[in-house]
């Protein structure tokens, strides 16, 4: 048997390692934009954007390192593992496709997280909420930024809203994943360490309710959800993005800066 | 001062690097069209022509490593050097595109080795002879296949023309670095070893001008012609490329089957 204390570590251990291959994910996604923007002033606000993630993916990397044990580290996490344990939702690893779709994966994570980390920022485990309540702030505007790109695609052009609209009915079945709660954590959520995830999808529905109302958008059918991140279970595209991102590690282990 | 023979060695050793990196990365593009050709029958052609050529990388790679000594695979030449190390000629990594890309891209490359194979097919070093004189009969039929698709796209819907003559003019830059001779290479010419690579041209024109001809496309004006691939410098897209094929050998370096 295990001892519950070990247990409950282990499980906020892959939480933890949830929070920071989400932004890490993303936060690669989005990189992918560099130089490549709709809009100068738009191409540098999605790189801040993408360094946010980034910055905050290695504040958890390093948290998780400390919960597991010494010999990992933000790098091993970060370019070291293979696609089985990675803990990301799927919505994050989808290809970037037309900037709508970009935006609307953005926008459906950010309110998501918006709500996550509100509630992370009162936990009960002490350094998550200091991650947390550091990273309000940038969470507040990444949904203001992604919020207002939803706003002006819906209410846009007919085309903008037929490409935004798209995107929607593609990526809904991811979003079911992101509250996905596995029977370790219910423990935590006891505890008051991690928010209840029903509680954070009622409110997410109702907020990206708001918000595709005021666009002009509609709101995909019920559907399939497909799901499995927690089980190691990914789309096809995180294996390239990790063959790609992991690259230089993979190729050099251990290289650093002379 | 490095004794003549050597010197000869180690030229030869990367023009056999050349022949393989050629067949490796050609290969490795056509392969990219797995499940996804335009149709059934063309899609099987596409992968057994990819196959043809990883074959051939890896019987030119088992002599390049036997040239270079005991230390060095199939699979660590393959697999375990870097993007600069690597002297397939830039128009081979060229990413798939359309179809018409994909097929003028094998053409332009089918009618060159074509002419290749034939004269190292009589080279005075025994293992290139019998390696080009097993590939002949191969390279006839790549080069049967993806004329016959020059002429049906080149004849077909204007549509079609018109798709096959932007891919012509997008790739015939990448054209003048297949002719490229290094000074080391020199000797090996003298000897009758490789073709020399100015009769080459001659010939490749010619014969690309005819096929252009009768499948009514237009031969792009004299343009700048990018090279680079024998000093190491090569288009973005081979990283890219190098960082997906190597990430198995990369993330579990010397793997075996059990």
């Amino acid at each position: 048997m295990i001892p519950i204390a070990d247990k409950n570590k282990e499980a906020l251990f892959h939480y933890v390692l949830r929070l920071a291959d989400n932004c890490l994910i993303l936060g690669h996604r989005l990189s992918e934009w560099c130089g490549k923007g709709p809009q100068l002033e738009e191409d540098i606000a999605l790189i801040n954007i993408a360094l946010d993630h980034i910055g905050r993916a290695r504040s958890l990397y390093d948290y998780a390192a400390l919960l597991q044990g010494l010999d990992k580290t933000q790098d091993t996490l970060a370019y070291r593992r293979d696609a089985w344990d990675f803990k990301n939702n799927l919505l994050l690893e989808q290809p970037n496709g037309d900037y709508a779709k970009t935006i609307v994966r953005s926008f459906l994570y950010d309110v998501f997280a918006h709500g996550q980390y509100r509630t992370l920022a009162s936990s009960t485990d002490e350094t998550l909420r200091a991650i947390a309540e550091k990273s309000n702030k940038e969470i507040a505007y990444h949904l203001v930024h992604s919020k207002e790109w939803m706003l002006r695609l819906g209410d846009g052009t007919a085309e903008s809203n037929a490409r935004t609209n798209m995107a929607l009915n593609e990526l809904w079945k991811y979003t079911g994943d992101l509250f996905v709660c596995t029977p370790a954590e219910l423990p935590l959520i006891e505890k008051g360490v991690i928010p209840d995830s029903e509680l954070l999808k009622t409110k997410w529905l109702s907020d990206v309710q708001a918000i595709l109302d005021e666009a002009g958008l509609v709101k995909p059918a019920a559907t399939f959800m497909q799901s499995g991140s927690q089980d190691g279970k990914h789309t096809e595209h995180l294996g390239y993005l990790l063959a790609e991102m992991q690259f230089l590690q993979r190729a050099y282990p251990d290289a650093v800066w002379d």
